[in-house]
């Protein structure tokens, strides 16, 4: 049970305790926080949902706590334009967001959605400074990030001082047996373990997850990084996304994000090394996790797009098509396929061109400078995966 | 009027918006914050007051608040014995004990007492945060105490960063034009500064009064040091106290302790250089100050007292009367004066003995080792001031 729980885990701090705890025999109370200002979830952020459903499993109960009292407050600095305060409706809608995702994983019957304002919007200011007297300074800048922003002179506000305390109360209002994150958040976690104790409560055990590579394998997970699988991703995508990925970050991603025992996962590399085609197993993983997120049936529906597209070379049926207005000179191929939403920019046109990653039914472009007429309609494809019928109107 | 002002202040900042602020003729708002759990005052503390009385006769609004907030919160940390928080009705308490000791300076009428637990206590945490947010790390570091132990790996809670943000917040609660603190507050005033402007509203000046030295010149006054004149002391000890520091220390006395104009003192002082003797001076500080605390009769009677003593080598008629029970072997004469309360320990006893301070009846002791018999009585006299009639009994 421990291997499992261990599995694809950063630290277990302490193991010991944990062991213990788990003999006890009882739920234990599983602590995971969120933010609710960026409901929009990724696999990377499932890596940790992954690990609450493996105590769900054994028949521990979840916490599934949304931090929304500091979201409430923004950021007091006025520096920040990202992080406005948000509202309690814009929470609350957040949250639904956030649930109607996680539920994708987690057991609803079996998880307990908590707020934490429910506890720390009546806390008073004094009870504020209270909880600032169990730490001190020197501690919180033991923090990597305020360590490294204190040496570069980069300002730290007092409030963000202030915000792992509200993390590790929380651990205290929730009487959490153990807390799992991120490990960057390792030492937020720890900070709920050393306030439990100076509030005479049991102290939880910490878990940290890894932070999960992207699709190129290097930089971590994210959006803005655009090498990200949306859970809400449409399963073409998701599939396209996956059999994308290097060999090696398959099998990081099956320790990760596939629920198959990791005892079968082995079985599979080692048949890889003996010669088997990792390609196929890419494919269950991909089966794996579009089933997850949508359906068995639209995993193969994936499955067997891809096939055909890749295998036998056909341009895939559902195509979007697409009207544009050319001016009197016709329309810039780079300006078309970013209108046409297959680049992002003209200047990603022009590089997908360079690259020769642009085609005209089924034609690789070379001339970058090419303009379409008007009255002409053709497939525009770029890269593998993205297509689009356009018609170019006068 | 400014030039009244500026009499013995270390630092006015900033002093074109104080002339600005004086230039409106309107009443100003003038804040000077205490702490409520120390509240028997010596002459060191009367510094501050003083210049409040300035400002006060000056036709000015004092603001005397009185910080019960953080002193009903205690030190959270826990290690520190000798600050427990205190009770509402402790708090009370030693107000009404501050109020008795400064209305003999300044005029109740127009003295605003405050606590800032009525805004504070209305505080939220997410208030707290909000204000924590307006300040650095960094910015608190600066502070020479924080940043020294900072430093030397002296432990700071975070609460302790919160204390000059409430501080600072009072100001902006109570409107002030001006704070008043010793040079050791000026961190903190200027903190009032700073959030007025986070706030919105009209930034305070801030005055920074000295620290007073006690009567041997070198150390500041306190309690703890045993060289203060406390303002509840009776007659005769202020006035022997005054008496007995340096002429250089009564010149500064002069400045910050006495309301008699700085020109007339500086009269005095050029009397003195030239052949004046600066004892006569000495007399009149301590008849003004016995005045202001007692009055000036008992001002009278102590210069009398005094005299008769020291000019005339009388013993004063007003000793304790002190009767002692001794051993079959005597009593040891440091034991005695010990005992009679002339001394703190018959350490001291010894070193008096050995200084040449000690007198039985007029006669100056040489023997350390005297041991009295029951059965004799005698005037007991350490140093000057210290006087004892003590009876032995078997």
């Amino acid at each position: 049970m421990l291997e499992q729980l261990k599995r694809g885990t950063d630290e277990i701090l302490v193991e010991a305790e944990l062991i213990k705890k788990l003999e006890e025999g009882r739920p234990l109370r599983v602590k995971a926080g969120f933010d609710p200002t960026a409901p929009d979830l990724h696999l990377g952020h499932t890596v940790l949902i992954n690990k609450l459903k493996q105590f769900q499993d054994l028949g521990h109960d979840i916490l599934f706590l949304i931090g929304d009292f500091t979201a409430m407050i923004g950021d007091p600095t006025g520096k920040s334009v990202t992080r406005p305060p948000l509202t309690a409706e814009e929470i609350a809608k957040n949250a639904e967001t956030y649930k109607e995702q996680v539920f994708k994983i987690l057991d609803p019957a079996k998880t307990t959605v908590m707020f934490n304002s429910e506890w720390m919007s009546k806390m008073s200011a004094a009870d504020m400074i209270q909880l600032a007297g169990k730490v001190t300074v020197a501690r919180m800048l033991e923090r990597n990030d305020f360590g490294e922003r204190y040496n570069s002179n980069t300002p730290i506000s007092i409030h963000e001082f202030l915000y792992p305390l509200v993390q590790g109360y929380d651990s205290v209002a929730m009487e959490a047996d153990i807390e799992l994150g991120g490990t960057d958040q390792k030492f937020n976690l720890l900070m709920g373990r050393t306030l439990q104790g100076h509030y005479g409560k049991s102290q939880q055990c910490t878990l940290t997850m890894p932070i999960l590579e992207g699709l190129d394998g290097v930089q971590k997970m994210s959006k803005s990084l655009n090498n990200y699988i949306g859970i809400k991703d449409e399963p073409n995508d998701m599939f396209g996304k996956i059999m994308s990925i290097s060999d090696e970050l398959m099998w990081r991603y099956f320790e990760l994000l596939s629920f198959r025992p990791m005892q079968e996962i082995a079985g599979w590399e080692k048949a890889c090394q003996e010669g088997a085609n990792p390609r196929n197993y890419k494919v269950k993983l991909a089966q794996e996790i579009i089933t997850r997120f949508h359906d068995e049936a639209s995993a193969i529906k994936a499955l067997e797009s891809f096939e055909a597209q890749f295998k036998r070379g056909v341009i895939p049926d559902d195509i979007a098509e697409i009207e544009l207005l050319a001016s009197a000179e016709g329309y810039a191929l780079a300006l078309l396929l970013k209108d046409a939403g297959l680049t992002s920019s003209t200047s990603e046109s022009n590089r997908m061109v360079k690259q020769g990653a642009v085609k005209i039914d089924g034609e690789k472009v070379t001339d970058g400078k090419l303009v379409i007429q008007a009255g002409t309609e053709g497939v525009y494809q770029v890269g593998k995966r993205k297509f689009a019928k356009v018609k170019i109107k006068g």
